[in-house]
């Protein structure tokens, strides 16, 4: 990237009366250089079929370039016009719930032919028209791509074929690897394979969500192939992908491979919305950040974040623009607002944009323009920002998939609700109130061995080979953290009938074949430390999850207290080859963990820095210059004072000089910037 | 009418042996005057197509004639026989869930030809053999109905004709109107028009809502039609409108517009259902009754009120008596109960009548006679009851329809949970409380500038012609009170793009742009004083939802006490032309509102009792002698004393002289109706 | 039973590698005699239609017969293989939510035709090659046979034709009997029998359910009858019923009638799962253990309970053996664990087996190995055990089928969620901490007359002649105790219109017409005394429901404190020629229960004895020398201490001797066993 981007989301089609003018001069003043337009709204370019009309586009366009904003393209597959699904209902996805009706977006069957046939009309059409203009600087494909549970016939029916080509025709092997003979499951014959739709085995059910994922990367494949050529260089390609949505972006999103997804991408991009307010903390902006851009390894754009939205997130004075630094600090290329203007019909009525329904200016408007100014000001000292992390977490789409079908916390009695991004966000959470900044790795990435610690969260469904490169690392000298529910399932969700965890108990010196859920385990050993003084009931008990460890070599850094439960290790170190290997075998107070975690980073050599007041948060890169830039985020809104522990520098912002040891104030929700001299 | 009616349906369809003769004795003790028959078994009359057998009703009449008792004959069309589902299945409607099975009452689609067809011919039938009898006193229309969420092909296409209709054929002024250019979803062609069961546009939504309702609408005058071909002079002609259903008479109906519909009933009718034993508050039968009264701005009939229902309404001793003449107080013309008898199968075998299961006198049958006997006595003193409020409510089915789709509380994780009737149910309640008696206005309604005061709680979505009015309204010299999420969209339900509170920004004085949902938001200003003493956090607190006013022009009554939002009103109030105007721009506790309204009401001229025991209401009312009747309600279960404060008078029940000043003793439960001389 | 019978259900289809040698071993090590095998398996048997492969089945049985391990054959017919479903989608059930999904176990038509073709040919041709085996020591049915909702066309015309033969062909007997009239639901042609899903009649629906019941006695009948064609001398013929499911066997199971059904075995079983660790408590275990064992009036076999199963369940150091000694204190001839390993893949991957997924040894494994060889050991003591119980319980499906459609604690908000098996388990809770063991009657029971007291909880839908009966018991001398919602309609749930509670008012000296829900209602009476000393306010309340009892003969033993409904009893006894019966008008808490059993058994003249500490059970029994055998269960986790109260024994398991008044000590989750001497 040349400059920050800057800027939002903007539809001329849905504007109440012609107000461009208004608009762009309002967008100047916000120093906004870069929309993003088009990708929403098919049905208002091609009305009717075959019939093409971009007068928005262009007109938009026009204008842009006039003003020297820079515009994103965004292909409009993912909302498909009434006529389509009017001709061809069968282009509507057949879901677990049966056929989709005509309505929402992400209704359709991204697999579907005629769907495909028209798509790839539209983008065509649309990136004749808009390709070749000096104003578009890039391209999005479709929008938060996922599969939409597409389980029709013709998708169920490539399936078979996706499970004939990975079994090599054999089905017995299929049968045995996936356990179909219970209840009676087995398959003897290709052309008797039931509507998977039913299907209560988590094998099949795992393998038939993981095959949809393939869908995906297969559908922005597909486009990538397609925008390519038109694209002129300097022009990028990127995705809006998306995250596990829980009223807000909270952890690995499910349905999407978006590792391998991003091979197709130029940059990587995302949408990150976070709760706000009071509940403004940070984690992610930071999550997110780290997940994107970990995708292709460098920057990535902020392809939507929130500007007012919902009442609930209404932004307090100074959020808007801690929220801008904070995705900076991650490595964000960009921030663009969802969106210019808040719409004044249909289902997002209250998603606010910059821009209330009144479209004049307001609190939250007149914040982004200060960003604006600063982000134009600053631009060069934070553009391609490298962020070089020492430690790194290891998520996986099989885990998370396999803990939907065997809940952490499921009992005969239901499927309890521990899901996998919780463990996720409890050993996120955990190194980021230590601001220790981390990357996030995938099972294919091949750069493991390049951090001084990998942490491994609920690695549940895993193949062999992954956890033999896991103990390779360690014998190496990497340092290693695994939770429990790892290692205990290989990628096809067979449990392992040797030892648990498996391989892994090779480098952790840990077994166990049995597991509880703790009533009243408390736990005692050293890590307990200091872990709690306020409650003590919570901070020193297990919880949720309890696996019953025995020591095979490893030292125990905690155990069980109970009647019951004593003897058996809780959390445990182990010294393997030239490195360590940390097992924590239960859920536990985040205090716990980072008393773990110090441990492990301070035998990674993993910098720690000093444990700043409640709510601030550190993050660190080099630019382009070379040089480091320490950004500290206030996420509280109270005044707050923190040292400055690096090598002497000045804010970027007030030029204010800043030795090592010096004593920085931050405002509530305040955001201060030092670039080393 | 010419007297209080008093009585019960009456099913002898149901009677498990011939009872009748005792029935009848029964009734006479009770003072009964009046039965509702019919309405529920057209199996029975009809128990074959077209073979037809009325002898169940020919002998109630011939008993009920000969006893003297009237007799409302309701024509069954609400519950079809097995053979008609059987014959044509297609008349079971087509819901969003899919077709209906047989079972329930009111699966059909009402505006079915083949339903049409068998329930005119049964309503000839039925009218044939009854409307000439003597003791015929006038006729129900159907029971609750309701368009039971219709929306098969044939309701969706007559739906597209009434959009063609209303946009005068013009899609491109449909698509712009209600915003489908959203998600792509704009329709260039009318044959494309999807099935709006799938929509997710909020106004295409809410348009299919209000469309439904015409349906209901012209259901009834089709009935109506029918029924005035067979009426005599005298007998009346009504229906049994309900309310919002949360296990009682909650609020406003959403898919009745009873406004409308009651234009072809010559009296309107209702029925009432509420908590009872410790819940007993009587707010749900004022409103309902306020609702009903006013919906033909007279007298009206409680049509169905439960006897003694399910376990937790079996009325504690004097309950019945206080709900009776709570509806009489209202201005309600009848009394009559759901049922006479308990049911001996099916599925409401303990929504129990006077009679429980065994038929024999019980506590709440003898206390029914008491009422009798009274009603008996005092009929002349009660009947044709005018009610003069100089307070209305504004209630409006568009937006409690829009509110559905734009949930108050909406944030981007869900819906939320605060809807449009429990915003009516604060204001209402805060009235009732006050023994300030109002009345209920409608968009449609023309005497919305007879009132001194009219409070219009949120108004979401509505025309400009309508806030217009109201502003003329104040500026003539009116009091307005409105709420929050007021004015915001327009009767399409499109968010005005024009400054908020829309156009009664002129009237009230402040405008917003944001808006938040309170987190420890404290409230302060001068109609906080004694908003609370117990509970200060609550009571002083806004709650829910508060918009972020800025003044233009009116004074603050409250402003919000928060770091962060400081400076922006909460309560407000505007002089405007020969009137003023308050705003309340959040939801608060009901102390608060009742300071607000004492100022609106001293300012408005109306006359404020005072503050009486808690659980004493007040109704008056001027009797058809021209005298001021004053009814005194005990809903607790402590003996009261209150003030008797009007003109002298004496109990009409026991002829005790109050004179103005007297002390009045209220047992529990009791009343006292107080005449003036 | 030659002994008791130990061991679990086994697998060989589902093994990861072949280790039928290691398995037998441990088996042996484990003193196990028992496996049972083949039931979950069909599609192993038959992988296509018509080819059948053995080799499974046979290899377990060589090797069993060669290790002196009996099988138990299970008919593999609960999950049919997918080539069933895929050549005959009709044999799928159609339910309430329509047609079901292959993939879930007991998803088909019990009833359909080609489903019954391909059951027994697959029966056949398992038990040709089985059944004649020596190891082969009984056969199991099917696999907790239920009707799995199934109400397709071919049901419902099957159901139609049993209402013509039930009604005699009389319609209106039938229209009038379920009250069908209501809301115009008459049926008046055979022809026009809607379908039975949609109805809100309860009587229909109540009487659909029991038609269903009698499907599955119908296909257990009919597996029987196939079975016995191979069965030889010896051999017994089971099937493993099952309770209401709520987690773990709550009470009745409402799809069955086992007591009918069992008319087609030669031995009953049952499988039993229950709470485990903290929450442990042996109820479940007796609960499953009396309705099992009063089936058929003998021992039973426990088919299937726990051994690790879902980590709330992993046994505490104790529980397994506690356990296993509860089930053989129950009167059960057999402790049979699912299963024996833990499975790799699948819906219960975590219902674990004796065996982890790793196959060692494992703490439960080591426990099952002492419990192992202590059955061997005890086993001729406790073997064909007699339960000699003077109380008894009487249970209904009919009460529990009709409580469903009207609940207890229904109001017009809804249903409530006061069921049927929550009062039986209320009834039965109490009797097993008064240590008063008890046998269940069914309304088909013969031997009703036979016990010294009757407790008949919820009676609501019964015949007149039971009732007349339950008179005639107490008139004779017996000693009857009934609860609230009992007597209230008759078996085709149709509410009397006489008196209440109908019939037992004769016996009872009660009435009632009106009922409520208590809100703070105390109850005061000689019952309440010492019923509460700690929480006043729950233990002397009324609860959940309450009837207004008069007095008609009877004694209050506890009357309603509270405003409005003083001077109704609430608890009553009454002298009925020369016995006496109780009454219970409302929920209450065990206390109170406690006191009126304990006068109740005072008068039937049963043993009550002394109140041991919390958590300690004692069963009794007769073994077949003819010795009273006493278990004392410690279901806590404290050292317990009680008085041996019977005649002198010993201690089976560690030979000490115990003379009447001894102290014995109970170790924490111990067992003793003192037979006489």
């Amino acid at each position: 990237m040349q400059k920050l981007l800057y800027g939002a989301a903007y539809y001329d089609e849905y504007m109440p009366y012609d107000r461009l003018e208004q608009d762009i001069q309002m967008m100047k003043k916000a120093r906004i250089n870069t929309v993003r337009i088009a990708e929403s709204t098919w049905s208002s370019y091609e009305p009717k079929e075959g019939v093409f009309d971009f007068s928005h586009v262009e007109r938009v366009l026009n204008a842009m370039e006039q003003a020297g904003i820079g515009v994103i393209i965004g292909t409009p597959t993912y909302a498909i016009p009434p006529w389509m699904a009017k001709a061809h209902p069968e282009i509507l996805a057949v879901t677990a719930k049966g056929r989709n009706l005509y309505g929402p977006r992400q209704n359709m069957d991204i697999t579907h032919p005629a769907y495909r046939f028209y798509a790839e009309r539209i983008i065509r059409k649309l990136l004749e028209k808009t390709a070749h203009r000096k104003c578009v600087i890039g391209f999005q494909l479709d929008n938060e791509t996922k599969y939409y549970d597409t389980a029709g016939k013709n998708v169920q029916e490539k399936f078979v074929k996706y499970l004939r080509l990975k079994f090599h025709d054999d089905l017995d092997a299929l049968n045995r690897e996936f356990g179909l003979d219970y209840w009676s499951n087995a398959v003897h014959a290709w052309e008797d394979f039931p509507d998977v739709r039913g299907t209560v085995n988590g094998s099949l059910g795992a393998e038939f969500e993981k095959f949809r994922r393939t869908l995906v990367e297969e559908f922005l494949a597909w486009q990538a192939g397609i925008v390519k050529e038109y694209c002129r260089e300097g022009q990028f390609i990127t995705h809006n992908f998306d995250f596990e949505w829980r009223g807000y972006s909270y952890g690995l999103q499910p349905d999407v491979n978006q590792y391998q997804s991003a091979r197709h991408l130029t940059v990587a991009g995302a949408d990150i919305y976070h709760p706000s307010q009071s509940r403004l903390t940070g984690l992610e902006i930071a999550l997110g950040g780290d997940i994107a851009r970990s995708l292709k390894g460098g920057n990535y754009l902020v392809m939507e974040t929130q500007a007012q939205g919902y009442p609930d997130w209404t932004p307090y004075k100074g959020q808007l623009r801690l929220q801008a630094f904070s995705h900076i600090a991650s490595g964000a290329g960009s921030v663009l607002y969802w969106h210019w203007h808040s719409l004044h019909n249909a289902v997002e009525t209250y998603w606010k944009g910059l821009l209330s329904h009144d479209f004049e200016e307001n609190e939250t408007y007149l914040e982004a323009c200060q960003v604006g100014r600063e982000f134009e000001k600053l631009g060069g000292h934070l553009i391609n920002l490298e962020k070089k992390n020492d430690a790194a977490i290891l998520l996986s789409h099989e885990a998370l998939t396999a803990l939907k079908w065997f809940g952490i916390k499921a009992s005969a009695a239901g499927h309890g609700d521990l899901e996998y991004n919780d463990v996720v966000r409890f050993v996120y959470q955990t190194l980021f109130h230590m601001n220790v900044e981390c990357d996030i790795l995938w099972p294919e990435s091949e750069n493991i061995e390049s951090y001084k610690a990998v942490i491994v969260p609920a690695l549940y469904a895993v193949p062999d080979s992954l956890l033999e490169r896991l103990c390779q690392y360690v014998e190496n000298g990497g340092r290693l953290f695994v939770t429990f529910k790892s290692a205990f399932a290989n990628e096809n969700v067979k449990v392992s009938h040797k030892i648990q965890p498996h391989i892994l108990t090779k480098c952790l010196g840990v077994k166990y074949n049995q597991f509880a859920f703790p009533d009243k385990v408390r736990l005692s050993g050293s890590v307990l430390e200091n872990a709690a003084d306020s409650d003590l009931d919570s901070a020193q008990s297990a919880k949720d999850f309890m696996e019953l460890l025995t020591l095979q070599g490893a030292q125990p850094l905690a155990v069980y207290e109970h009647s019951n439960w004593k003897g058996y290790a809780a959390i445990t170190r182990n010294d393997y080859g030239k490195g360590s290997a940390y097992y924590m075998g239960c859920m536990a107070d985040e205090a716990v963990l980072r008393n773990v975690f110090t441990r492990l980073f301070k035998e990674a050599g993993i910098f720690l820095p000093p444990e700043y007041e409640a709510g601030v948060a550190v993050k660190n890169g080099v630019n382009q210059e070379a040089r480091n830039v320490h950004f500290y985020l206030n996420y509280s809104d109270k005044e707050c004072h923190v040292p400055y522990i690096y090598k002497p520098g000045a804010d970027l912002l007030t030029r204010e000089a800043y030795g090592n040891g010096a004593r920085m104030r931050l405002s509530p929700w305040g955001v201060r910037i030092v670039e080393e001299s």
